[in-house]
C-alpha cells in the first residue's frame, strides 16, 4: 500500500480470496476516514437545519455548510461564493445551465458545439436543449487518437456558436481538452463555454479564472467526498441573469399567493433542504486534497498512467483507447477475442475492481468502432504494484479464454 | 432520556451549559447511531458506483441502493419499485411533478388547486407553472382554526380541477389535511392528488395504495435518515407517460448524436449517480423506523402535543396556532410582545432547540395575521420532561422580557 492508501478504509479488504486493488475511480473514487468521520461527526454532533435557525446546532450546521463552500471556492480560484452553487452532482449542474441558461437564451440559427467523446450528461441535456429552442447541436471532429485539433476546432466556433461544452478530461480517453484555449475562442463571438470537470477537478489544479470558462461542473464522490453532491460554477454575471432551476424554500426573498421574487445568489439556485452532510463532508475531501497537494495529485496520477501505458502496451493483444501522452490516470482497453465483461469478471475473481461498459458514451463508442471497452482507472491511493497485479490479471485473462476458446 | 432517544448520539451533548432538548425536527430530525453507522459502512466496506459494475463493490453498491428503494415501497404500500424515484429531496420531487407532469399537461382554462398553509416548496412549482400554461392557480379556503371544510373543498373541485397539491402535514398548523377524500373528489373530475408528505410520512404510517394520491412527495432527512435523499412516489402510470427530469448517465437506454431513448422506470428519473450512501442511510432509518412501529411513533408524536398544547396553554401571553385536536407532534406559538426569534435565543441559552421565523409558509402567516411565529416540533426521541423543559423556558423568556420591557 502506498502512503495515502493506509487513508481509505475500504482498500483494507479481500476481494474473493484476494487483496482488493481498486481501479474504477472515474466511477466513484473511495473516500479517506477523515471524510468519512467528517460525516459522522456532523450527525453526531452538529446536525440541523441550516440558514433558517437561530439555535446553536442551528449556527454549527450553517458554519459547516457556508464554510466547505468557502474551501470550495478557494479550491477552483473563484472569485466569489456567490459562484458556487451545491448541486446533486455534475449531472445536475449540467442540467441547470441546459434548462436555465441554454433554453432561456438559444433560438433558430444558434449553434451549440460539444464532442463526440462527452458522457452522456454533457450530451443529453443539449440534445434536449437544441430541439425546445430550435438550436443546432454540432460535433467536433476529433483526431484518430481522441485529441482536438485546434485550428479545426477554430474553424467550427464562430458568430453562430453561443454555447460550447465540453469535458476536460474524457472518462473513456483519458485526453485533456485545451478548455483555456476553447474559452478564448467561444468569447471572441460572445458564446460561452461549459466545463465538464467531472473527471479533471479530482485529478489536477483547475482554476476558474484561469481558464476564464464560464461554467464548471463537477461531483464531490470521484474526489473522495461523498455521494449526492456536486457543484455548479457559474460567473456571477451569468448566474445572475438566470431563473431558478427549482423552487421551494431557501431560495425566495418574497412569496405571495401569485408572485414571489428570489434570493441572492448563491441560494437562489438551492431550493429546500440541501445535502449538509454532503456538503460538510465534500468541505473535508477538499483538506484532505490540498493536504497532498493537487500538483502531487496529478504528477502522481499521470505517473501511473505512463506506467500502465506502459505495462499494459506490453502484453499482447490488449488495444489501449486514446492518446499516448498528455493524458490522466484512467487506461481503456480491450483484450482481443474477450468481451469486456469478461475481461471485467476474471479481475473481479482476483480481486481487482476494474469497470466494462460503454461508460455512458455511446457515441464514443461507435467512434471507436467497439460496442463496449474495459476501464482501468488510478488516483492516489493507488500504486505501481496495483498496475502489476492488473497485468498479471490480464494475463489470466487471456490464458482463461485461450483455454477455453481453444 | 426516553428510551428512544438513547440510540440518538447527538441528544447526549451540553448546549450553553444545559442538556440539549432538541426541538426542530419538523425542520430536521436527529438520526439513530443505526443510520449513522449504515452510512459510514456503506464507505468503509461497500462504497462504489451502482449499477455499471461488474466487481463485487459494485454489486454490494447496487444491492444496497436497490436493497433501500424496496423498503421504501413497502413502507409506503407502493405497488411496485417502479413508482418510487430517488430524488434529493421533498423540494426536488414536487419540482418534478411540476416541470414533468404539469407543465407538460396543463392549458388555459385547467386549474391547479393548493391551500394557502402550503410550504414553499408545494406552492411556487405550482405558481410557477400555472403562469407556463396560462392554467389558474387556486386556493382553497382555510377555517379559521387552520382545517379543511370538506364540503367546501368539494365545491372548489370541478372539470377544470387538473391538479389538487397539499401537505397531508401542514409545518406550521399540525393540521392533517384529509388527503384520501380529496384523492376521491379529484379523481371524480379526472384530475390527479399531488401529497406533500414531508410532514406525514416521518410521523404515522402512510399507505399510498390506502390513500389513492397520484404523487406523495417527502425526504429522507426528517425521518431519520440523512440529507440529500428523498423520494417521489408516482403511479405507475403516471411516471411511464412522463418525460424526464434530468437528462444524463443511468437514465439512457439509447444514446445517438442526435437522438436518444430513456431507461424504464423508476431509473428514466435518476440521471447522474445517486446519493447511494443516501439510499443505504434511508434503508435503515426505514428499518429503525419499522422496529419501533409507527403507530408507536404517531401516538407518541400525538401525546406529546396534546401533553404541550395543554402544558403551554397554561402559559399566560401564549398565542397557539392551529386546531386543537387531530394533529401532529409540532406545536406553532407566539409569545405577546417578544418576538418569535428572541424567544429562540433565550430558549438556545437554556440548551432547547426551536425554530422561529415564517416556515417557509409566508402567505401562511399573512393568514394568521403575523411576521413569524416561534415552532416546537417533537419526534420519537422527545418526552414529556422535554415539554416541561419547554414551558420553564417560556417562563423565563416572559420573566426576561418583563424585566427589560417593564
Amino acid at each position: 500500500m502506498n502512503r495515502y492508501a493506509k487513508d481509505f478504509p475500504i482498500l483494507k479488504q479481500e476481494v474473493n480470496g484476494n487483496p482488493l486493488v481498486y481501479l474504477d475511480s472515474s466511477a466513484t473514487s473511495q473516500k479517506p476516514f477523515q471524510v468519512i468521520e467528517a460525516v459522522e461527526q456532523y450527525y453526531k454532533e452538529n446536525n440541523s437545519n441550516v440558514h433558517r435557525g437561530v439555535h446553536t446546532l442551528g449556527t454549527r450546521a450553517t458554519d459547516g455548510y457556508e464554510g466547505a463552500r468557502e474551501k470550495i471556492r478557494r479550491f477552483i480560484n473563484a472569485g466569489s461564493v456567490k459562484e458556487i452553487i451545491y448541486t446533486r452532482g455534475t449531472t445536475t449542474a449540467l442540467n441547470i445551465v441546459a434548462a436555465c441558461y441554454a433554453r432561456a437564451r438559444l433560438q433558430e440559427g444558434d449553434e451549440i458545439l460539444i464532442s463526440p467523446s462527452e458522457h452522456h450528461s454533457n450530451l443529453i441535456p443539449w440534445q434536449q436543449a437544441a430541439r425546445a429552442t430550435g438550436a443546432e447541436l454540432k460535433y467536433f471532429t476529433l483526431e484518430p487518437d481522441g485529441t482536438l485539433d485546434l485550428d479545426k476546432a477554430k474553424a467550427m466556433i464562430n458568430e453562430r456558436t453561443k454555447l460550447v461544452s465540453v469535458a476536460q478530461v474524457s472518462n473513456v480517453l483519458g485526453t485533456i481538452f485545451p478548455v483555456k484555449e476553447l474559452a478564448e475562442m467561444v468569447h471572441r463571438y460572445n458564446g460561452v463555454l461549459v466545463v465538464d470537470g467531472a473527471q479533471s477537478v479530482p485529478h489536477m489544479k483547475v482554476d476558474v479564472q484561469e481558464l476564464d470558462c464560464d461554467f464548471l461542473a463537477f461531483s464531490g464522490h470521484k474526489m473522495a467526498g461523498p455521494t449526492g453532491i456536486g457543484v455548479l460554477y457559474g460567473k456571477e454575471s451569468l448566474l445572475d441573469e438566470m431563473e431558478p432551476f427549482e423552487y421551494g424554500g431557501e431560495m425566495i426573498d418574497t412569496v405571495d399567493l401569485y408572485e414571489s421574487t428570489w434570493k441572492e445568489l448563491p441560494w437562489k439556485f438551492e431550493g429546500g433542504t440541501p445535502n449538509i452532510a454532503g456538503a460538510v463532508g465534500l468541505g473535508a475531501a477538499i483538506d484532505y486534497l490540498e493536504t497532498v497537494g493537487m500538483d502531487e495529485v496529478d504528477a502522481h496520477d499521470r505517473h501511473l498512467a505512463a506506467y500502465a501505458l506502459e505495462k499494459m502496451g506490453e502484453v499482447e493483444g490488449v488495444t489501449i483507447y486514446g492518446p499516448s501522452t498528455n493524458r490522466t490516470g484512467l487506461i481503456t482497453f480491450n483484450v482481443d477475442g474477450v468481451h469486456p465483461h469478461d475481461v471485467a469478471t476474471v479481475l473481479d475473481a482476483e480481486g481487482i475492481a476494474i469497470r466494462a461498459g460503454h461508460h455512458c458514451c455511446q457515441p464514443l463508442m461507435r467512434w471507436l468502432d467497439v460496442s463496449a471497452t474495459a476501464r482501468a482507472s488510478f488516483y492516489l491511493y493507488n500504486d505501481e504494484a496495483d498496475i502489476d497485479r492488473l497485468v498479471q490479471g490480464l494475463q489470466k485473462t487471456k490464458e482463461y479464454f485461450g483455454n477455453v476458446l481453444g
